[in-house]
């Protein structure tokens, strides 16, 4: 992208508000344990580093980024560099992690149902999630104002309860992205049940419209590779990242989401291959009832083609034609033909076509 | 998963109860070599780390990891991260190794016959065993009450020879592990089985139903790399690993153990391709078998429509036609319809059709 | 190619004219910032790198490579290898970065339309840019006189604003090298819009010129990948490049240009494969319309086969056929054809095929 | 398998007697060189590592591992690791090089014909060949007492004359291993032509046995995979290795025979894509064969309905109809009939269907 | 192959007979430059390298390999290890390089003309060219007496200017894999245009000819593979080599060969891809084709079974069919045939298929 120009890439949001949002904790192994949560500020309001105390961390949350001189302003006030600032206001670059010394950027995609969408993989969109680590604070950038995926993270924050209320701001990053990743399993299970739809569809049906769905289900693999496939990247670089914003025992949490990244991956290239497998299938079924088409097909011209011959040699109009005036010409050559019908029915039932 | 909370995550099966057992030893080469088993026992009577003397080897064996607390309190009692609980009731993770410092956790996948379910390949399902070796204590977690895998290891425990009870607790770990991955022979066996099975039905029958058998099959192959492949890379992380708990006698049966792994994935891979040709040949021999039926089909066709075709010149009901009255019109006309059909079949008997 | 020897290599333009110009300019941060423009100049005008003065930066435009003997002047001029001007002239040569201590050489490929040729994919050709980038000089070799692709840069060098104007010749080589990888990006759209065409055409029409177009959108895959894929390896190489020709603050910049090159070489890989899966749904839905056509087919055979032939019988001439007399005769035949049409109908409709 | 138990894994041959052999020499470039040989020896007769005196080389072949007890006693007299004996005596192992500081352990598959098979590809068969390099010793464990593949080494043995007499044990065991790694260029050069015969019919016959015989000789390719495929690595493991078991100038033998593993390798690869390319080529072949099939069919059926019909009109026995009575209706509508045919004539020689 | 053993392996040419010739030169920036050339020499007529005074380089040039002694003669006149001689014999090996330390072998593989062969890509066969350097001399062996691949260095050495005379015995080295390198593109570029011819005749014709043209041309890129694809690691080889015999200018030029190595390799590779989408093309189009024939087929049928059925009833002779009577019978009755079949036209231009 242009170098030094902090404009918004992506599809168009500009009717969309910009959100902003705090919440500031301090540890609940402190003595004064506390939380302090604040919507819909505004950028004035925003704590800048030096505000925020030693002890507390700071979450500040950035909904929409449609709006690129704040994000810069926000930019700025943090010391990010400008093209971390193009990044997060470009929506559509891949998953990464920076490492940029005072802080580390990772950005991220969210799967997430397009609300006016129909239901299936087809209602399926990005969003784009950055988040920005630093000493006591991180800000997330959402692409839009809609993701809910880090409301469990709020509900946990403010219950005042388990680790991660009892640790800094790179425990909350790591929470922060597993959320991003555990969201990647609900896309993949229903990927695998439009997958098992399909398969117990395909042998049966041969419809176009499903054609084109086991397509659509081909695509979305690929789709979705694109997005999930740099997350194991980003994750074995934040693990292997020799930052001091990552404390070790954060690393061991940061390995199980590793461990999460790889496993959606190969749940992905399984998926992938399967869908691939229903295409062969399909092509097989259709093969399959074309060949009993012409069973049928072939049965009944070939039973046919000498009876109607034989009836129409005794339909021709020669004066002599003993045959014809024999008495029981007629029922003779009608069970002429039913003895060939017959024989023709025994070599078909043998040959195992009907 | 959502990180700190310790939850049982899988399908569920709540009815079922927890069995714990234990088999404590002292090496066969001690003066007073001892072995005692003990079953259904309650957590207060299971032993502690500090309890086992030194010389003495504990193997605690828990079936069923479906009461989150029960897991969680033996868990604490020996002192395991809880990363590590969470993993041993996550029964949906991928085969891993970790290694915290402490103790080592492996986990990995048995496939296991569902007894309840018809014979073949569709009747096996995974359970998870997960293994934690400890200085001189190995705990094993099975997902269900079913597994007779160990049973074997439990026989040479007490038949008080061999090496099992002449070596420590990383040499039992071995040996788990050395049953769960000879267990993956069986069931590749059953799968080339299969495979042979339909590869010689596949050029003779071109039922549906056997399309959906070797896309199954296919499958079946997917589902078994997700579970096999990662088993290379646990045991090479555990033949390479620094740790203390794993003596250099050891490690060469281990290097034993991830040969037979690389095999096990060898001989998958080549079942895989297998199906996937099988799927071709079945194509192949569905388009063979199209066109002779086409053959018989444009034979009968090209014989009697020019016989038809004549007979109905003749059955026209002009007045001026002179053959009609000719004496010998009717053997005449009959005799070049039979040369004509003769001719026929020279021709296609030349081409190979008939 | 033959050692030593400074031909052009590639397709003969020899009519087309080289067209010399340079732009110098000193940093916007500098005191007296100047820049200066000079067009359509002769070899005799170009500077020289001893008439650059220090502070100022050099950028030295080629367009056209077909006048050997002007390009190997330049070079000498320059003090380039023989190897490189060779480089230079051969414009049959995939993308690469040598480092030759006094400079670095960077040959990529812009994917440009050709002007005379119809619209769509098939009017991509090929375009040889090599960017020398020295201490305070960069020169661009360009195989014609038309890429348009660098004046977005020269429009921001006159602005005398930004971070352009505001570092020396290694960012001017970081800008020009960025914006011919973000012109890959308009093809891959375009790309992306033939295969969204393409598959909304596939099930619905079934002729030779579509499959055609299938196929040269695969190849242009193919073509693409010869250009694009190696540009990622040519930035990796920059990135990790000890040259002291590339300062670390535009390394930062460079390591986003590779970014893009990645995710350029994901989404080629991905449309690679989409239109891989396009020729199986071409497949597949032809199978799917054969189908249907048979079926058609076997229908109204197997329907008016039988009453034919039943009309074939009472059309025999045989003097002893009571039917023929009976009063009904004809109507109840009728019926009876009647009711096994019918009856054809239902047994199809039960099976579907109409 | 189950550790420390010696016990022979494999098909049985138990009513397979082991046979004993062993050739002792000493270097052809000593003063007093000789040569001793000596077949049917019991176990009491072996020598043991300690008999074999300096600057001699002796090689124990041990013909059949199906008595483990014999194995294992040899295996203890020369100091084998237990796991090293069970390696030996599984059969269905893959080939594999271990490095046990006093001797190495090499494990190939010779691909040999079955005796009692009918010729082609179907008559190969695996056996185990188990190379163990001591200091001055080399013992040979074949699965049975059949393989000639060693009769060349003996012959060049007892001639007394070239490098083989010449070096030590080391030298020896690289001859063995190339002897077998030879013997695979002459099951591929009998793959390769299986494949030559089957692209030289594959395009006019269509039987459903090809299909079957394409189909094994794209199994006997993943067979030979199996067995091929690891040996490289076994050479280059050998080639690697730092035991001074192996002398330098005998290693740079080692590494033409790890040529001759990766030539094999890549032959082997090229004519599994020969073999898949034959199966798509029959696929195509098929429907270019039912496409022509199709071709007459249309052809007799478009020219014969329309006459038939016409044939038909002129059969019904309406009252009034005129043309009847035309004294020239009769050749009129058999010319017209003529020239319908040869219309359809000329279209279908115009389409080149005819 | 048999160590130790140097024996001609490869097709015969017993008939022909080994050409030897040098050509031998000083530095052309030497005060006295010269350059001598002899052909048709004897063995002993040869240089040894005692006899090659400093500051001159000498190429002995031995055309066929087929006299195993004289090639042993020569290489112990130049200090070669057995299995180098072995190696330049064996004219079945894969290109590589070894470093014998007082000499470098390459062993590449030409791709020329068969003169006797019809034109295409059939007539290509392999060479085999194995180049020696030494200090100050170069040995080339070629397979035949034929390749006029190293006549213009010959060409460029007399004309005593250029870099080749400027240069040692490893630039001429140089010059010689550059030269067979260079051979590849003119393999390439038939094979390219093959694939073109092929392409614009897949979707008109459907011949066998052709699919098994498709075939030859996929088993040639396979062909070509296994001779190209190891050049580049010979060349890697060479360029990382820290052998004393190659200058480190000379390195930069063997880089050059290295580009254009993998350039031939992704070229060879896109080929390939192409000549496999081909065959799948070559499918399709065979299936479009059936298609229409099939919609044909269908038209005609489903147009004229119903007009042949009523004139079938119309021909029965019962006694009481009214309509036969009626005066507009015949004509009534040819209009409801009109008419039917006007409606099937309809019908069949709406779905397009007429």
């Amino acid at each position: 992208m242009m170098a030094g120009a902090a404009v918004a890439v992506g599809p168009e949001n500009s009717g969309e508000k910009t959100h902003l949002s705090t919440i500031r904790y301090t540890s609940s192994l402190a003595n004064n344990s506390a939380l302090r949560e604040e919507i819909d500020l505004t950028f004035e309001q925003l704590p800048s580093p030096e505000t925020i105390i030693i002890g507390e961390t700071a979450w500040i949350n950035v909904d929409g980024v449609h709006d690129p001189e704040l994000v810069q302003k926000i930019g700025q006030r943090f010391n990010l560099h400008p093209l971390s600032i193009e990044d997060v206001l470009n929506t559509t670059i891949r998953p990464k992690q920076e490492d940029y010394d005072d802080y580390l950027l990772v950005i991220l995609k969210m799967i997430v149902r397009n609300k006016s969408a129909s239901k299936g993989i087809a209602s399926f969109v990005t969003e784009q999630v950055s988040i920005v680590l630093g000493k006591n604070w991180v800000i997330t950038f959402q692409e839009h104002h809609a993701g809910d995926v880090f409301d469990g993270i709020r509900a946990r924050l403010r219950g005042s309860m388990g680790k991660l209320r009892a640790n800094g701001a790179d425990f909350l990053a790591y929470a922060l992205i597993d959320a991003v990743v555990d969201g990647y399993f609900i896309v993949l299970e229903e990927l695998g049940e439009e997958i098992e739809v399909l398969e117990s569809q395909v042998t049966s049906t041969d419809s176009t419209p499903m054609l084109t769905q086991i397509h659509a289900t081909r695509n979305f693999g690929l789709f979705l590779r694109r997005y999930v496939w740099p997350v194991r990247d980003v994750l074995a670089g934040l693990e292997r990242s020799d930052s001091c914003l990552i404390t070790p025992s954060t690393k061991i949490f940061l390995r199980d989401v590793y461990d999460h990244a790889v496993e959606i991956m190969e749940m992905l290239e399984a998926y992938r291959e399967m869908a691939a497998g229903l295409m062969e299938l399909n092509l097989s079924a259709l093969s399959n009832r074309m060949n009993s088409v012409m069973m049928v097909l072939t049965t009944v011209t070939t039973i046919f083609m000498p009876l109607t011959f034989i009836a129409g040699v005794y339909g021709m109009n020669f004066e002599f034609m003993p045959e014809l005036h024999w008495k029981f010409g007629y029922p003779l050559i009608m069970s002429v033909m039913a003895l060939i019908a017959l024989g023709m029915l025994v070599v078909f039932r043998r040959r195992k076509w009907i």
